[in-house]
């Protein structure tokens, strides 16, 4: 069974935040999407978003490297909820596991597209 | 600040299936809305996910209890994704936290339903 189309883009979305492929990587989000770039700071719409990736490959240095231990998902209509151990490191940073959620929306194309970036999972819910 | 509507369907869901108010539970779910049952069960459309929500109140006695110890929601276009601290307990049962992430969709006519309801959150990822 090949692999759902919304698992391929994590996958191809890893890949270019190694390359620091920020053009690839913004065929990805939705015009409209946010990302969660630390817990209580958010980034919305694609100009925001690839300026943060930009500071988060600069914070790490350029070495930052992601990807999947593990994704589960779930489609319902136009939109595909997915809950992924995200694991991160970078030269400095040893391997840390994210319990990620990402949230993707199906265009009138049949184009999937990135909507909400949540890396952190429940460690944004406020104490 | 008034709650965002979506936290306040959230909180009528959880006493609609305290009070096993199944019919006010339903006009919170979009036709198409999926929910996880349990790891590897899925329920699809207001029927059968209303007919699994009871026989989840039969399985606790019908002493179910359901509150939040904490949510967060990160809204962009119509998608709402909601990460939230899910207490449940019942007469035989103590109390359990789930990371449970709920999304819900903003309708043509400005009301949100819920389209993805996983109260297990990451649980549901395969070893």
């Amino acid at each position: 069974m090949s692999e759902h189309p919304v698992l391929q883009l994590i996958r191809c979305a890893d890949e270019a935040i190694i390359a620091e492929d920020f053009d690839t990587l913004m065929e990805l989000y939705a015009e409209d999407a946010m990302l969660v770039v630390r817990p209580g700071v958010v980034a919305r719409g694609r100009g925001e978003i690839r300026r943060a990736c930009e500071r988060i490959a600069k914070h790490f240095d350029h070495s930052l490297v992601v990807r999947q231990a593990g994704m589960a998902l779930l489609e319902a209509g136009d939109t595909a909820l997915v809950l992924a151990n995200t694991v991160i490191s970078s030269a400095e940073t040893p391997e840390t596991v994210r319990h990620a959620t990402y949230v993707f929306r199906r265009e009138p194309s049949g184009r999937w597209l990135c909507i909400v970036d949540n890396s952190y999972g429940h460690a944004i819910i406020e104490a």
